[in-house]
This record gives structure tokens, C-alpha cells and sequence, in this order.
């Protein structure tokens, strides 16, 4: 996918190590900031800065509808994607509100909503009004999920050229838990029992349907796990595609990348598959209470910074994570050293 | 220690219903921000607010001396409690970088520091330059235990008057995490091998050492463990008594208090043993490397925000983790709702 653009580099090794060494010389015993202290480091690594700034961040939330709402996989009907993006341009969304408290960016991309939406106040850049139902057809064809991902490479390079310091990546679109939990159990070859989950609400009766409905996809549609393209065609979402070249768009601009939940994380794990030298910029906003995210987050060896049972997506967790990376920079940027604020760092014995 | 003073009332039960059911009606599935939501109920709760506010956060670190700090338990010399002090009226100790990023008012207040201090920038409110040393003696007479307590909520009463919606109280103390190690001991019957852990760097021979001086004080001070003023006398220190009255004063003007790790964790143990109405006001931080701190937190059956891996106090880790306390208040407050943004909230099927 990347051959015609800005390769992405390897993070900076002698910054993040001079960064460590600093680290040890600011008034607090060494390491007792704990995974503030690596998440200063891990900054420092991606942007090549010893004093990387994260300000302002920008916000992309990618919009798009799924055909495979139609077999009754999610608790809200399909209408519900094209309203929710009204409701983000009104700014009475959670995105709207947590953005608002980090002066973020803002930008609300539409990448295959089914509905109609407003004129304006969003990024009109539709591939097709919504995939096709999975559980019947390939949900895309690879031409058009290459096409969703330079979608979310435009987007980042929106949010660079606009100055933002770290990019938080959102979707919203009604049955994005189950295109999202089929591509994970094509990437990873997991048990879809192990993770189908409620989504934003079903149980029971329903969810058992969501776990059969995957199950069928996944033996009808049979991606190639080897093709990332292959398995976002057959099973994914225009949002998710876009959401993988917003990651890869990002990292070549050595943009530190605040990944959201499920669906985020999901789409983490495909942009790898397309470049593994992603990784290393990405980091991990929060813990949800899907249950496939746990599996997705092993597979790239992630461990995210909250644990605070969310499972409503559109960037929310990653915003509300946001502010342990400021913290982590400010640590960095205004802390006093032992030497110049005359405290003893000897060890008294 | 409350019956001259303004007892603390109970939550307002009501007010934290209304809540939990305006939640479900804001542009969201119902419980889908997790931990944030349950927050907003907490400090609806507290508050007896509907639209509860947080800002600005009050931040009061309480300073002092342990005359146990001779026995050699600490990885720095006792002279860094008073340098630090002097770091903190500089502004470049971390609780200075993480106040400021809160807009918080940061009070530093010595309640006992053996060195000397800076003339100003500080509340000077000194019961004792310094604790005795436990190993040998009483900490402190209960008369000066009662007095710090009393420090602590003047403290409180300061922060109230000056406009805080939440309080954030930290501590500066070598050799505090022995203090209040035995502390928990006492207060909990849990093994001292199960709660001693290496504080701000102790670890290896030193780590056996700081184990057997607690163990021995143990024994030697004899404290009654239903009698919490007694624990503090014998084993405690100025700041830990200051920190129990900036909570029970805090509660009593119905401020919600977020809790940092370890030792402010053992005095909110203490203080819910001196009142255990205080417990509903007490929202927790965070969980932090020392081992002692799951078991304080198991006593009061808490679950904190963050799990940072934290070591440090100041109120370090409980200034991390308020961006949560705002953002949940943000989300009650501009968030829109589902009849308001036209958003359908029926399920699907």
C-alpha cells in the first residue's frame, strides 16, 4: 500500500535514550512516575524531539454504514449512523464534548454513510452509501477499500497540515462491532465465541444470532488472512478501512497515534498486517468491555493506558486518555532536575 | 473527633438516581461510558448537584519529618523532605507541573518538617519538627496527633472558601511509607511481609531491614487498633494526621475528594475509622506500585481510576486522574440528548 508515499520511519532509539537518561534527573525517584516515565519515552522515540509536544491533537472520526445491519446484529437500526453524524455536527455528541475539553481538531469524515447527512460541517468522501451485507456478499470490493483507505490518508495529512501534534482516530457506524469482529477472527484465526460481544447493546437471544451471522461470514466469505486488503473487502467497513490509512497516513508524518477501543484497535491490527513499522507509533487509549478487544490488543502486544469499561467508540476513550500524554510531556518539559533545584539524590546508605 | 465540627451528611441517594436516568437519555447506549458514568453518579451524589462541577481543584500537600527515617528505611537522606518543600514553592516538583496543567490551587503546608523551610510560598502550621522515631518511641503524644489533624482541615476549610469544587490532598514526608506501612499493619492485622514494599527505592537487604524496624515497632508500640488516634500517635506522622483531617473536612463542606496512592490511601483507611460517613466523598486515583496499596484499597472497597504504576505521592497520581472527574462532568452537562438531537433510541428489533 505504501510504496508510492512517505515510507515510515523507524522511531528515533538515540532520542528515546537520551530522553530515559533525563528522566532519572528530574526531582522524583527514579522511575516512580511509572508509565508516565515510558510514555515520555515512547513520544520521544516517535517524534525525535527530547521535548515532544502532543498539542493540539486532532480528532478524525470516519462515518460509514454496514449492509450487515440488516440481519439484525446490532440494538439500533442503520438510520442511527446517519443521526449520529448530524449530532456530531451539532456537537452534542461525547467526541463533541471530550474534543472540546482537549482544543482538539475536530473533523467528522464520511466515508460511506447510508443516510442523508447535512451539507456541511463534515468531510464529504464517500466510496459507496454503505458495504454490502456480509453475511451475503464481500461487504467491498478491494478497489473500493483501497479507496477508503487514501480516505483516511487524506485525513491525516488534513490533520498534520493543520498542526496537529498526535492524531485520535474515531468510527461511528451501526454493526461495526460485527465486520470488526469477523476481520479480527479472519487476521487472528480466534474462536468467534471468543469474541463476539454485546457491541453497543445486544444479549441473549441476539447475540447468539451476531455469533452464528459471523460464523457464516467467515466460512462463506473466506478472506484470505494472509491479504489484509482481502479480508477489509470481504468482511471489513469503508470506516475501518479508512481508519487504517488515517494509522498509516500518520505514522509517516511521525504523528503519535492515541488508538480508541474495539473497532480502533481492529483496524490497528490490519494496518500492521499492511506495515509493520506502524507499531511503534501506536498507542493504546483504553481497555474496553468488548471482549474480542482483549485479543486484538494481544496481538499487538498493547497494553492501553485506561481501564474504564467503555464500549461506545467514535474516539471517545482515546480522548478521554489524551491527557496522560500531555501530562507525560509537561513531566518532561517543567519538571526541575536534582541539580537545579539543590535536592540530594544521593542515596542515603 | 467530628462532634464540635459539621458532621458529614450522607449522599444525596436522589440526586444520583435522577442522574443515572438522564444518563441513559444522552446520545449514547445506555452504560456505554463505563467508569465515567459511575462517576457522574458518584459526584452527583457528593455534590447534591444535578450538573455537579469539579473546577478548579483545590491540590494541598501536607510536609513532615519522621524521626524513623534514622533507622535507615529510606533511599534518601531526611534533609530531601525539607529540599523538596523548596521545590515545591520553586514550581518544579511534579504535583507543580500536574497542578498547573489543572489549573488547581496548590497550597504546600508544613505540618512538621525538621529542616529548614522557605519563609514564604508555604502555610506554615508546624505542629512538631518531626515525628519521633517510631522504632523507639511514640511517633507523636495524641494532643499533637489531634493537632495535625486539625491542621489538615483547616487546609480544607482554606480550600472550600477559596472556590474549590474538588480536593486533592498529597504528601512529602522521607521514611513516610514506614509510617504508614505499620500504620496498615495495625489498622488491618495484614502480615507486615505482605504490605512492606521498596517506597520511593529501597529494595534488596535494606528492603529485609525496613520490614524488621516496622515488625519490631509493631510489637513495641502496642497500638490499639480500634482506637485510630492511637495508631496515629504511635505509628503515624504529621502529614498522615493532617491528610485525615483534610478529608473528614473536605466531606463536611461535601467536596468530593480524589484520593492519590499509597499514604494517602492509609489515611483515608484511618479517617473512615475515625468516620465512616467520610467513605461516599472518597473517589481514588489511582493504584500504585506499592504493595501495601491493594490491600488499602481492598479495606476500603476501592476500585481506582488509573494504574500507572505509579510511586511517587505529591497527590501525583490523584492529579493524573481528575481530567476523568471534569470529563464526567462534561458529558452530564453538554451532552446532547437523544429527543434533542433526533437521534433514535429504540432497538432495532
Amino acid at each position: 500500500m505504501n510504496d508510492r508515499l512517505t515510507p515510515i520511519a523507524a522511531p528515533d532509539a538515540a532520542c528515546a535514550e537520551r530522553v530515559g537518561r533525563y528522566l532519572d534527573c528530574l526531582t522524583k525517584p527514579p522511575g516512580s512516575l511509572g508509565r508516565l516515565e515510558a510514555l515520555a519515552v515512547t513520544l520521544a522515540a516517535i517524534t525525535g524531539e527530547d521535548f515532544p509536544r502532543v498539542t493540539p491533537p486532532g480528532v478524525v472520526v470516519f462515518a460509514a454504514d454496514h449492509g450487515v445491519a440488516e440481519e439484525g446484529v446490532s440494538a439500533f437500526p442503520q438510520s442511527v449512523t446517519a443521526q449520529m453524524v448530524a449530532n456530531f455536527v451539532a456537537g452534542g455528541a461525547a467526541i463533541n464534548v471530550f474534543s472540546r475539553r482537549l482544543d482538539a481538531r475536530l473533523e467528522v469524515v464520511d466515508v460511506g454513510v447510508a443516510g442523508e447527512l447535512p451539507a456541511s460541517g463534515i468531510v464529504h468522501d464517500k466510496v459507496r452509501p454503505g458495504t454490502a451485507n456480509l453475511a451475503r456478499h464481500d461487504a467491498m470490493s478491494r478497489e473500493e477499500a483501497g479507496s477508503a483507505i487514501e480516505v483516511g490518508r487524506r485525513a491525516a495529512e488534513r490533520a498534520a497540515v493543520a498542526g496537529c501534534r498526535c492524531l485520535i482516530v474515531g468510527e461511528m457506524g451501526i454493526a461495526n462491532t460485527t465486520a470488526s469482529s469477523a476481520m479480527l477472527a479472519a487476521l487472528t484465526g480466534a474462536p468467534v465465541a471468543e469474541l463476539v460481544g454485546p457491541g453497543t447493546g445486544v444479549a441473549g437471544d441476539a447475540l447468539a444470532h451476531k455469533r452464528a451471522v459471523i460464523e457464516a461470514a467467515l466460512v462463506a466469505r473466506a478472506p484470505d488472512p494472509a491479504d489484509p486488503l482481502d479480508v477489509l473487502a470481504r468482511l471489513g467497513g469503508l470506516e475501518i478501512a479508512a481508519m487504517v490509512g488515517a494509522y498509516l497516513g500518520a505514522a509517516s508524518k511521525r504523528l503519535p497515534i492515541l488508538v480508541d477501543g474495539f473497532i480502533a484497535t481492529v483496524a490497528a491490527l490490519t494496518a500492521c498486517r499492511f506495515d509493520p513499522a506502524l507499531r511503534p507509533y501506536l498507542i493504546f487509549g483504553h481497555r474496553s468491555d468488548e471482549p474480542g478487544h482483549g485479543r486484538a490488543l494481544a496481538a499487538l502486544d498493547a497494553e492501553p493506558l485506561l481501564a474504564m469499561a467503555l464500549r461506545l467508540g467514535e474516539g471517545s476513550g482515546a480522548a478521554l486518555a489524551f491527557p496522560l500524554l500531555e501530562a507525560a510531556t509537561a513531566m518532561l518539559a517543567e519538571m526541575a532536575t536534582f541539580a537545579g533545584a539543590g535536592v540530594d539524590d544521593r542515596q542515603a546508605r
